[in-house]
């Protein structure tokens, strides 16, 4: 069980906090270690689309960015995602969106991640929103 | 060519100003109509990952965007984007992304779109970054 | 538990059988049902790339009809695959490809379905091959 | 313009011929070289599916080899294909499927493929029937 003393934790929020990106949408780590990482973020207004839903837009960069980080489990801190591939299944909406990513191989070449993106409302209610698979490299070092 | 005056790109841009999480990221229509549709937003520092480029999710962002905006030019406005798939080509960086999508095909069932992600620099030099290819739906009306 | 004796999965064969090219392929549906469909095929050598491993585009075709085929649990018989994406572990070998696809949503406009491919050895030592997700349509009735 | 004389593509027809699967399905090689390669069918009968169109799986195994292929004039013939995407856009009906990949983007650690899967009827009318998208890796030389 992660918990906010979690170094792991501790070490994958700071790498997520380093993503400009990442800190305009509030989006935050809740878990992260062997081969799983989850991202949260809250739905806020700003970050709808037209119909008061949550943006595709902020699905699919908590899809890649939990894919990536999953990854980062598996094959160390610097990765390259050289892809993924999402499938929308209804509107999110409710309180917050999260991102559960699971490594299914990691190799020497490359690492095959898929993600689960779930809506929560106030009451802890769960419903799935989309689902994502993507294949993750690691990144030559200097 | 088309030009600020044109209705359909006026018309364009209001759709994309209602979605409140387009207006964070600055994001404007360039091109809009006979299955095309080009979006661009500049490349702010508060859109950058953690090594100075432009974040992934940015780019799939412009991805989902200008895939739903160039299928609407064929299905009609109300349209539902069932999912995409994303390959990144190298990392974005420049003044502005360019998210250009076009349709391949268009039915009364789904609409099948490319869209290729480039970025261009202060001189005008554009460099593919990613490609994508997604399915939109007509979404039914009420 | 499926049974040979189970009319769901007689039905299933049945309409798999109707399909040349999975006769030729020589592939037969093990489990069909509540959102599940289970294809196999023995590893023949006229399906094997130049390397002696299964060739890849076998491994797509068990992802395609499973997706297809469990989709159809859901959405009933008639059903039209919009896509997939598929992404390679391993390359496959053993005695058997096992393709186990389970919706993960059905709506009235589209199923969301995900495949795990695997290989199986004499020992029914199972390995994952591949991983897949898709989009199936509902198809119009004339 | 290649020809059969041309020695990279009689290079691409031998590595296609030892691919038994490939060898099953009667492809050939109709173009191969600077980030292009076509591969061709004959939609026969034992190709087909339930409702006498060529089976998705068959459009899949071209798309695959194709994207293969077209990597392997960019990063050499030990090439490794980690997943692509495809959308199909109608029933592949007519006298043969033609598969062209191009390569958008190769680079040291992985090649991004496009392809269109089209089917040409007996008078050479050509009708789009799938686009797919693919990430291919080099493979490591032993």
């Amino acid at each position: 069980m992660t918990t906010p003393a979690d170094p792991a934790l501790t070490f994958a929020q700071k790498a997520l906090d380093s993503q400009p990106f990442s800190r305009l949408l509030g989006a935050r780590v809740t878990a992260f270690g062997d081969g799983r990482a989850t991202l949260e973020l809250d739905i806020r207004e700003d970050l709808h689309q037209q119909n008061g839903y949550l943006h595709g837009g902020v699905v699919s960069y908590a899809a890649d960015n939990a894919l990536t980080f999953a990854a980062g489990t598996a094959l160390g801190p610097a990765v390259l995602t050289a892809g993924f591939s999402i499938q929308y299944i209804r509107p999110a909406t409710g309180r917050t969106l999260v991102a559960r990513a699971e490594v299914v191989h990691a190799g020497r070449r490359q690492a095959v991640v898929r993600c689960d993106l779930l809506t929560v409302t106030e009451d802890g209610t769960e419903t799935l929103s989309a689902v994502a698979q993507g294949t993750v490299l690691p990144a030559r070092t200097p």
